[in-house]
């Protein structure tokens, strides 16, 4: 097994103004493959304790990823340390400044003088190219170590990894049987109640599950090992499928808007969105996907009450007398933005988000919707419990979620 | 300044399961007192690892944090592999049982007898009660280094590192005057451009500046310790906000949005949106912010033509000859929706976020806005880069910034 290590680097990590989630991203894929990270650590900008930690691990490790560092301002060490604490001279290298300039010229910038300074790398480092970003990556074999060296910003050291990382750790192990692992994304149940059931469940020998949660979503992961793990796993999902059902939103890396985008677009039906509470959350997470333009007609942040008559004809009447957050009124909203769009499916959220607006009858986080569709509509009230953005968050689930159970249930 | 580290201890920090939280915590906390985080360490439920991680620091370091590992379950490995690592026999500690006892008691439920495995701990340990949780944290001193062990539940954590853990860290160092700092949060420049321009600005001594990035937004940190840090920082305010002046967004905790929102509600000034390729995301982004009905009347995400036609009056010719995404069809949104909404302001956004509907003229990235206001409108195109979500986070801040700019044009 190899011993894996990641140190990161950045004063923000050791200052309390964020936390490191590269870690977990690195430890995430090197378990999808069969690996396993066995410590990591954090240091600031600081010179020599980035080259304390880098001499301190590729003794005792095999693997040592670092991230962060790279970047063209003054307080980007890590390449200077990795050269010192390795004993070698920091070199201008002519690949990696050419991937520099190239950045540049396709994103149509002028490249900063500055800029230059990532090319300077340890000698004998080979440079790791960096799709997104200006940073170029570089690794290095110190006696029985392969140290590599990835920006900070997660979406350039999440591609770089994939891209050139792992392939080298699969090439040093042989082929590994990879360890598999299958997300359920769950709606409506809480961790220990769904553990609770997943325990109940007949999962064939050699699966393990574990829990995640993405608020309000848990992810229950099943997870195994060896050549036969993808048999494994189709086994276990047929009883987790059973047994959790219509709970499950979303598989893998699937997310509640895709599924919802995915079916729509199956169905070749046609949505408008009126939003009031959740802001325009709810059309921006579906406009996320790509090809949504094919489903999406409009939407409405109707805020205001005149833009809710306006726009959705909403009456007077039952503005003045149930209210804008009112079951009437999301009813209301709905059928008014059916007709105003023209689309197969009206989506309509009012409530109050917080933290005012409350009232002892209607408190925060009460929240209506309502969905109109060619056979009939549906309106219903909830009452979501939290600060104003998990109230949202709450909301925007559970629109998306409405959305979900129509289109599948037209299915069957 | 003592040298302060901290080692969080589970599994679930080096498996991808969950990002570490518990230092960005501990270190905002020391920096409230002045203190400053050395470095952070995770390792797993691994004896021999936790054993080898507080040997190495022990040594190193003034003080020890260690987070995690003392609950009941058979994974809980922190207590022994502390005393191993320190040749401490585990005793049964009778403070730290009774405190155990307690908590069962006050909160009315049965103490398993798995529980009473949380009061062995190393010997000569001092208790550090625990007013949250079952796990009576303790400290150890060995050498110069004094040792605190702290459960991993960030909330019963954060509670015993100020009831427990600052004290004695204030009572070795005397009184300290806290570290002090910053953030300008800048749109417009990339973070060579700011160092550059700061570099030419005459900071006092005493204050050093740090970068980080949002995309697209950098953060320029300035930093001052010592009891004249707030002077120093104030002192260096001016020449930076005279250098950076409109590029600057932003301060301290505010958001770019938090900023446009505030300068809306002083102006008294209302403001409607039209949304395409954004998606609603300018509205929702608007709408995080509590008291943002006060502003904003109502947003339509108008992605087909026909709810531009419909909602904005956006002229079929518009649409037919210069399409969708062009100045013409941005300025028309934007009146269209002003006088629609009737308010005072009235912004726009169209534009192609990819990854399809590119042409030649219009590549993807292409992205128009206007700002519709009493005084007249304006209109421009820009060509963003990167993917889907880059491209449709630059056209969020922009929009925003075109916002910010106008209000505070505005007030001067």
């Amino acid at each position: 097994m190899l011993k894996i290590s990641v140190l990161t680097v950045g004063d923000e990590l050791i200052n309390g103004e964020m936390s490191d989630t590269n870690t977990a991203c690195i430890a995430r894929a090197l378990s999808a493959y069969g690996f396993a990270l066995r410590d990591a650590q954090s240091v600031g900008d600081v010179e020599a304790d980035i080259e304390e930690a880098i001499l301190g691990l590729c003794t005792r490790r095999d693997i040592v990823i670092v991230t962060g560092g790279l970047g063209p301002t003054g307080d980007d060490l890590t390449a200077r340390a990795a050269a010192h604490a390795l004993g070698r001279r920091l070199v201008l290298h002519d690949d990696a400044l050419a991937q520099i300039r190239q950045f540049f010229a396709r994103s149509g910038r002028a490249m900063h003088p500055r800029n230059e300074k990532q090319a300077l790398l340890p000698q004998k480092a080979t440079v790791l190219p960096n799709s997104c970003g200006t940073a170029p990556g570089f690794s290095l074999r110190q006696g029985g170590c392969d140290l590599f060296f990835l920006p900070g910003v997660p979406v350039e050291m999440e591609a770089m990894l994939h891209a050139s990382v792992l392939p080298r750790l699969l090439e040093r192990c042989g082929d590994l049987a990879p360890g598999r692992e299958r997300v359920f994304k769950i709606f409506g149940l809480h961790e220990p109640k769904v553990e609770e059931i997943v325990a109940a469940a007949p999962l064939p020998e050699g699966v393990h599950i574990a829990f995640g949660v993405d608020f309000p979503l848990v992810h229950l992961k099943l997870r195994a090992r060896g050549e036969d793990a993808d048999t494994l796993l189709d086994r276990a999902e047929v009883p987790v499928r059973r047994a959790l059902s219509e709970h499950i939103v979303a598989v893998g890396e699937e997310t509640l808007a895709g599924n919802v985008a995915r079916l729509l677009s199956a169905s070749g039906l046609t949505l408008s969105l009126a939003e009031s509470c959740t802001g325009g959350l709810i059309c921006a997470r579906l406009t996320d996907i790509s090809g949504s333009s094919a489903f999406l007609e409009r939407g409405a942040v109707t805020y205001a009450n005149s833009a809710k008559a306006d726009w959705l004809g909403v009456p007077a009447a039952v503005l003045e007398n149930d209210g804008a957050v009112s079951e009437a009124c999301a009813l209301a909203m709905a059928k008014g933005m059916r007709r105003a769009a023209g689309t197969d499916l009206a989506l309509s959220v009012t409530g109050i988000a917080g933290p005012t607006g409350g009232t002892a009858q209607k408190p925060v986080g009460t929240v209506f919707f309502a969905l109109a569709t060619p056979e009939s509509e549906q309106v219903k009230g909830y009452l979501f419990h939290g600060d104003r953005n998990r109230i949202r968050t709450m909301a925007v689930c559970m629109g998306l979620e409405w959305l979900r159970r129509y289109l599948v249930g037209r299915q069957t």
